[in-house]
C-alpha cells in the first residue's frame, strides 16, 4: 500500500519511536514526582519542551503539552475565548478551520454569550482580507480571531501577515492552528496562541501542543488541575512527548529538502490529473500552498467508490465528498470555496514519498475515477423541450448531477433545466457542473417534497 | 531503585510494551478511515474494546477510550452532570475521591446551577452510609452520587454494594472512578458510569476508559466531535489502546494471585511499622482494602525529608503531607478522615514486587524517619507555668506539633496550653497528635496575626 494521507496523520517517525522506546524505559515516571524516577522523566521532559519551543518560535514556559492536537485547538479556543471574554464575546473564525476549532468557538461562545463570525474565503481557499476587515470593524466586542496556517483539505496558505496586522491594529488575539504546517514549513508568528498536533509531523498519535503568548489572557474552562499550568489537564506522557519532540527535530532539519520534493510531486499531479481524466476540478491554490497537498474533484464520480477503487489499486487517500462522510454532507472546505464536492480526492505525501509512487498513482488514476462514474443508463432519445424538470429527490451524489449531464441536450440551447434534488452536495456540484462545462447556472427556488431541510429546485440554462 | 509508587502509575506492562509495538506498525492509521490501513486498525481497536469491555463488565458499545484516566474522570462527571441538570442538580462526591472527580464536580456544578455536597468518611476512609442516606433524603435535586471502588491514598474499600442500592432505591445514578482497583480486583457493578486510567493498570499513559451503562442521560458539555459517540474528542491512539488491553488481559488474568502476594505484604508492613518506628499512624482500614496501597504518617517528621531520605536508601514512595505539595496544603483525604498527615507516607506496590524489596525497606526505614524528625532543640528547663502559649505562627509543618510535643511537661496535667499556627496541616496533625499520644483536643479558637485564612489558636489539655 501506498499512503496518501499524511494529513490525517503518519506513521510514527522512525527516530521519535526510538526516542519512544527509550523514555518508556527512562521516562515513564510521573515528572512531578520527588523520586529518582521522577526527577528523570522530568528531565527528559524539560529537554523536549526546549525543543518543540524552539521549532515553535516561543518561550519553554509558553508551551503545553496536551492530549492531543484536538485537544490542543479545543483548550486554545475555549482557554482564550473565556480570557478575552470581559473584553470581547464575538468569535470571528475562518470558514474553512478545521472541524475542532469551529466545534470548540460554537461552545465557547454559547458559554460566554457571544456569537461566532465565519470569515469568508475565496474559491481557492484563502480568507478574504476585506471581509475579515469589514467584520473586524463590525463588531464591537471581538473575543479572538481564528486563522489556521494553512487549509488542511486543499492546502492553500491562509495569509498570515496581513492578518496578524490587522489584528494587532484591532487589539484582538489571533488563535493559529498551524496543525498543517508544524514540522514541513517555517512556523508564522504574530499569534497569541498556537496549536499544532504531533501525528501530523510524524509524532505519535496523542500529543498536541498549545502556545501562549506572555501576556495574553488565557483562563482555563475546563476543570482545576495543577499540571502544565491548569492549561491541559491530565498526566504527562513523557514518551510520547519525547518522540514528539524527537520527530519534530528530525522533520525540521529536512523540511526543506522534503518541502522542494514535495513541492515538485504535487506540481506534477496538479498539472496531470486534468490531462487524464475528463471532468475534473484541482482546487486550492496552485502556487501559495503548503507543499504536500494536493486535492481535486472529478464531475460525476462518487467519492466512495473512488476511495475504495484507488484503494484496491493500492493507494490510501481521503476524500470530501459527502458519500464518504457520516453526517453525508459535503466538506465544510470545498463548500465554503463553493467548489465541487462529488469525486473529491485529498492527495497528502508523507515525508518519505517517492516519486515511483506518484507516478504510479497517475496511472491507476484514470480507470479508478471511470470506475467510480455510474454508467448512464441508455435512455430512448426524448423529443427536444422547451423546458425540462429533472426530478432527483431522493436520490444522492453524484447522481443529480449525472442526471442532468445526460439530459441538457434534451432542451434547446436558451432553456431552462429545472432540477428537484434534496442531497445537500447538490448546492455546491451543480453550480460547480455549470462552471466547469460552460452552462448558465440561473439560481435556486423552494419546492415541495423531498427532504424538506436540503430539497431545491436548480434552475440551469443551457448556452450550448 | 525500588518502585513503591504504583498508585501513580506503573511503568508498561511487558505484554502491553509488545502490543504497543506491534500496532505502530499495524494500527497507527485512524480507524474511521475506508482504506486497508485504516480497516486494519479499526479490527485492532474493535478488539481491544471487546476485551476491555469484557473485563469491566460492560458492552463494546457502553465503552469509550479517553485521553486519560483523568479525562474519563472529567468526562465523565461533566457528561453525567448535563445529561442529569433536568432532574437534578446537587452532585454528592464522597469526600475522599479522587481530585480529578471533585474538580470536575465542582465545574459541572457551578455550570449546571447546583451545589457539590460532600459525604463524609470514617477514620479509615470509608464513606458514611448514615450521612450518605441523610444527603440523599434532604436534597430535592440530585445528579449523581460519586464513589470510587476504593481510596487512591490508603487503600480502603467503598462500600459500593449498600452504595449502589441506596441510589437505586433513589433513583440517582452512581458514578464509579475504579482507578485504583481495575486490574487488581474485580470490577464493581451497580455503576451508571464507570472510570478508569489504564496506567494505572501497567498500560500506556494516555489512554482512560468511559463505561456508561445503557439507558443513562449523559450529555457532552465539550466541543462537538464525531468519535467515540462524542463523548471523547480526539483521535483514538489504537496502538496505545491495544496495549492496554492487553496489559489488562494479563494483569487480570493473575489479578488473585498477585492480589494474595501484595496482601500477605502490605499487612506485613502494617504490622512491623509500629514495631519499628516510634509514633508512627497506620491509617486505612487494616482489612478492607486493595491489597497493594499502605499509608502511615511519623509524628514530628517532614514528610518532604522522608521522602527524599527513602529515594537516597533506593525507594520511590509518595506522600499526602503538605511539604510536599505544591499549594503547603496536606492531602484533601487524610483531612477528610481526620488522621495524621506529617511525616506521611503512601507505599504502593507495583504487580512484580520481590517480598526482599519489603523487607529492606523496613530495613531502611526507622533511620530515614529518624533524620526527618528535626532534634529539638535544647532549651533550659522552664519553670512549670499552670498555661502556655506557643506561637508557632509561620512555623511550618510538622514544627508546630514538634513544639508542642517538646514543651506540654512545661505545664502540670490538668493544665491547657494554646498552640498558634497557621500552617493548614496543624487542623490535622494537633488533633491526631492528642489522640496518638493520649492528650486532650479541647478545639479552637480565632487568633489575630499569621496567615488570616489559616491561623488559628489549638486548645491542647494536658492529661498525664
Amino acid at each position: 500500500m501506498v499512503y496518501f494521507d499524511a494529513a490525517s496523520g503518519e506513521p510514527l517517525d522512525p527516530a521519535g519511536r526510538e526516542a519512544y522506546l527509550a523514555a518508556l524505559d527512562e521516562g515513564w515516571a510521573g515528572p512531578d514526582r520527588l523520586y529518582r524516577e521522577g526527577r528523570r522523566a522530568r528531565m527528559l521532559l524539560d529537554a523536549a519542551r526546549e525543543a518543540v519551543a524552539e521549532v515553535l518560535g516561543c518561550r519553554a514556559d509558553e508551551l503545553v503539552f496536551t492530549g492531543s492536537g484536538t485537544s490542543a485547538a479545543h483548550q486554545g479556543v475555549l482557554g482564550l475565548a473565556k480570557g478575552r471574554s470581559r473584553a470581547g464575546r464575538d468569535l470571528i473564525v475562518g470558514a474553512v478551520e478545521h472541524s475542532s476549532v469551529l466545534h470548540a468557538a460554537n461552545l465557547a461562545a454559547a458559554r460566554n454569550g457571544g456569537g461566532v463570525e465565519l470569515a469568508p474565503v475565496d474559491i481557492r481557499g484563502r480568507v478574504r482580507l476585506d471581509s475579515l476587515t469589514e467584520l473586524l470593524e463590525r463588531s464591537k466586542s471581538v473575543g479572538f480571531v481564528a486563522v489556521q496556517s494553512a487549509n488542511h483539505e486543499v492546502g492553500t496558505r491562509q495569509p498570515l501577515k496581513a492578518i496578524s496586522a490587522l489584528t494587532a491594529e484591532h487589539e484582538v488575539p489571533l488563535l493559529v492552528d498551524a496543525a498543517v504546517s508544524i514540522g514541513r514549513e517555517p512556523v508564522p508568528s504574530g499569534w497569541s496562541v498556537l496549536a499544532g498536533s504531533a501525528r501530523k509531523w510524524g509524532g505519535p498519535t496523542g500529543i498536541g501542543v498549545l502556545a501562549v503568548r506572555k501576556g495574553t489572557r488565557f483562563a482555563a474552562d475546563w476543570p482545576e488541575d495543577e499540571r502544565e499550568r491548569g492549561w491541559a489537564p491530565g498526566p504527562l506522557n513523557v514518551p510520547a512527548i519525547l518522540a514528539a519532540a524527537t520527530a519534530l527535530r528530525a522533520r525540521s532539519a529536512e523540511q526543506q529538502e522534503v518541502g522542494l520534493n514535495h513541492r515538485e510531486l504535487t506540481t506534477l499531479l496538479r498539472e496531470r490529473i486534468p490531462d487524464l481524466v475528463p471532468d475534473v476540478e484541482v482546487v486550492g491554490d496552485a502556487e501559495d500552498r503548503v507543499p504536500h497537498i494536493v486535492t481535486f474533484s472529478c464531475l460525476y464520480a462518487s467519492g466512495e467508490t473512488l476511495l475504495l477503487e484507488l484503494d484496491r489499486a493500492g493507494f490510501s487517500v481521503s476524500s470530501g465528498s459527502s458519500c464518504t462522510a457520516s453526517t453525508l454532507t459535503p466538506s465544510h472546505v470545498l463548500e465554503a470555496m463553493g467548489v465541487l464536492s462529488q469525486g473529491n480526492i485529498r492527495v497528502s505525501l508523507p515525508w518519505d514519498t517517492r516519486r515511483e509512487d506518484v507516478e504510479h498513482f497517475l496511472e491507476v488514476l484514470p480507470e479508478a475515477v471511470r470506475i467510480a462514474r455510474p454508467e448512464p443508463e441508455t435512455t430512448a432519445p426524448t423529443a427536444e423541450k422547451t423546458s425540462l424538470t429533472i426530478d432527483a429527490l431522493g436520490k444522492l451524489c453524484p447522481l443529480p448531477v449525472i442526471e442532468l449531464g445526460k439530459r441538457i441536450g434534451d432542451v434547446p440551447v436558451g432553456a431552462v433545466v429545472r432540477v428537484l434534488a434534496d442531497d445537500p452536495a447538490a448546492r455546491l456540484d451543480i453550480p460547480a457542473w455549470c462552471r466547469m462545462t460552460g452552462q448558465d447556472f440561473l439560481g435556486t427556488e423552494p419546492v415541495e417534497g423531498g427532504r424538506p431541510e436540503s430539497a431545491l429546485g436548480y434552475l440551469v440554462g443551457r448556452l450550448h
